[in-house]
């Protein structure tokens, strides 16, 4: 395989070769279920139980609280529907924001058929949600409050401690999906006063296919998935012990990496987004310049499709140059090429919205891949929009009408 | 680790080292997700579509009918509750039988719990569902008929082909849970006449974490996990690449072993039922002699806990003798010390339950690994008879009072 420079990390990541070691005893070896009692199923529970500690000791909760899944998308499924089941007698009204992932909408918007209400808040030009708004939002049968902690696609952080604290004074329970947070910035659960945390393994350098529901002790929440008595009897099914296993490893590197790993990528998140704000035209910052992952950077670019900048940027012209993969958010798994409802929320116009790339990084990315990514974007862009039907410079349409992310706002309608 | 005898497959079986050289590229290196549209995604996406390939030849399936999920939990939990929730306006009743494992009767209890009433079938002392039984059961609002393909504690193979007939005459959606099965023995998804079938990776040295549910074409049913399009939209969630490939090389290893293994593990089986019945007294063989998988030996042991059995075989008390891994019907993940349900659906009286050991073999247990159980066996039932203080020699209570599993039932009340 050619060499390759990987961008897109809020996608997935290379699972570390020490999480990869780490997984390896357990698959030929070690393979006993951790739910049988003679020495080859004590050795896997002791190795879950380990696991179990190196999550906890990444979010400050307590092991007990950590039940281990098969990666967000059941985190969040479980965590939505399992708390809407529990609490149906108290109320069945349910409080997220139109910018979610759609595996916290889609499980709202099933609820909604079987009776629930949900209030989908609104977000600001950034992204963010108003805190005050959840306050107002709540009401005597609001039985949860779900919020993403940092946004997959635009990488906006949500005043996620304010909006505890203020369900936290409703008793309402708090979920929050740290998918794309936890392992990239700090996270505790007291700090943000959560009581449920969705972790995916393969967003920090873990394996694919688990992750973690954190439950705080004492919320109440109808398992998903129903059967044996693993995990405290919340999560039936054999435990996924290698995948479980180098989850831990990967929250162990990731908390060795904290203190230094977060302002290294944010400062190379930083030069991107200088770079390009002063080197390109007619293009636009999605998502909030500081109260942002500091793995992500989301732009559009007027006048050609994102999908064709992604994939000029992975397929390169010249055998001298490295493939670089990052992604769009307007081409979607499902093959349509709808907008980002993201962007969308917004108030990206459609245009800008289609012309969306995201650039996510990980402890692998270095500023020579930033220059090189720089480069070829600017010739790739340059490329695209000469070619373009639609694109006239300086013609950018900008969403907030404030000229504050650099475009041509005052020329536009 | 001292070498041992592993015989307790039906739990967990060793992944097969071809299996982990398989998945082992895409941890580190073919790393992509399978959603996005660059080169890494497409070696993903290459690599899962060969997977479900594999899998649905060892099925008798289309490609388009296999849905990968997290195991055979999820498998249940999806086709119980995703049916019933599809099929709601139809009807609210459900057709399984007691003795089925605990990831479909905890399902059809919670959906007791929202109304749907659910008909658990009696088994026979051999634990067979009657099929004349279930078109008995079946009626206009029945919407599932569930039931499992080879148990996993006794071993007993249902009429699965006489059950499905029956429900397609009737036009209920028929599952199958043959979690036991696939891999083991040969499955053709047509010959049984089941619409949807669930499939466990490590119970046939695939990887833990991962499995499927075949469901047939034109079949509704709602999707458990919300959220992304993945599998055609039925199951969101980034793939577990590595694990599916998993999956799919242990399909094909199967595959290519389903001429000649099913009757070696069979002959293997029969050497130690036959052994323990001319050499051993008050037992009682679990679950039908011969319908039954060809891997699966289930004996209770009058006047014994089934429990001290295993962990004197796990534990031997001399340095030249090997651990041997086997289970127990009497101990509970939850760590209470119930009785097998399976057991007493079979009749088996509470003591005898307790006293019983299920022995699973897999492709790598030899005839050498057998005598090896059997003197172990012999030894260690006799110790723990002579200090136990309610075991009594010929007293062996017999279920079915018929006196053919060689008991001495006609002394027995």
């Amino acid at each position: 395989m050619t060499e390759s420079i990987f961008m897109d990390n809020a996608a997935t990541t290379r699972t570390d070769p020490e999480v990869i070691a780490a997984m390896q005893p357990y698959g030929n070896e070690k393979f006993g279920s951790p739910a049988t009692l003679y020495a080859l199923g004590s050795e896997a529970k002791s190795a879950i139980d380990g696991a179990r500690q190196n999550l906890a000791d990444l979010i400050g909760a307590d092991p007990r609280e950590i039940f281990f899944t098969s990666g967000a998308t059941e985190s969040n499924n479980w965590a939505i529907k399992g708390v809407a089941d529990a609490l149906e007698s108290r109320g069945k009204h349910i409080i997220t924001n139109e910018a979610e992932h759609h595996s916290i909408l889609m499980p709202c918007r099933y609820l909604e058929k079987k009776g629930w209400e949900v209030t989908y808040l609104q977000v600001d030009g950034d992204g963010l949600v108003d805190p005050e708004a959840v306050i107002k939002a709540m009401r005597d049968d609001t039985v949860l409050v779900t919020m993403v902690h940092g946004n997959h696609e635009i990488g906006t952080i949500q005043p996620i401690a304010e909006i505890g604290a203020a369900a936290r004074a409703r008793k309402v329970p708090f979920h929050v999906n740290s998918a794309q947070a936890v392992g990239h910035i700090p996270v505790d659960v007291d700090e943000l006063s959560c009581d449920l945390l969705t972790v995916s393994g393969h967003k920090f350098h873990g394996p694919k296919g688990v992750g973690a529901l954190y439950v705080r002790r004492g919320v109440r929440i109808t398992p998903l998935l129903l059967g044996g008595g693993q995990e405290r009897k919340r999560r039936a099914g054999t435990h996924n012990v290698p995948g479980i296993v180098g989850l831990g490893k990967a929250a162990e590197l990731a908390r060795n990496r904290l203190d230094k790993e977060p302002a290294r990528l944010a400062e190379l998140r930083d030069y991107i987004i200088d770079s390009i704000e002063n080197n390109m035209e007619d293009i636009r910052l999605n998502g909030h310049r500081t109260k942002r992952l500091p793995n992500n950077v989301n732009f559009s670019f007027d006048g050609i499709e994102g999908e064709s900048i992604m994939l000029s940027l992975s397929y390169p012209t010249s055998r001298d140059k490295k493939p670089i993969y990052v992604s769009t958010g307007s081409a979607c798994v499902s093959g349509t090429l709808e907008p980002s409802h993201i962007l969308l929320a917004l108030g990206v116009p459609v245009e800008l919205a289609h012309g969306s790339v995201r650039v996510s990084l990980s402890r692998e990315n270095t500023r020579e891949d930033a220059d090189s990514f720089l480069s070829a974007l600017y010739e790739v862009v340059e490329r695209l929009r000469s070619m373009s039907p639609v694109y006239k410079r300086g013609s950018k349409k900008c969403a907030s009408g404030s000229g504050s992310d650099g475009c041509d706002c005052e020329a536009a309608t």
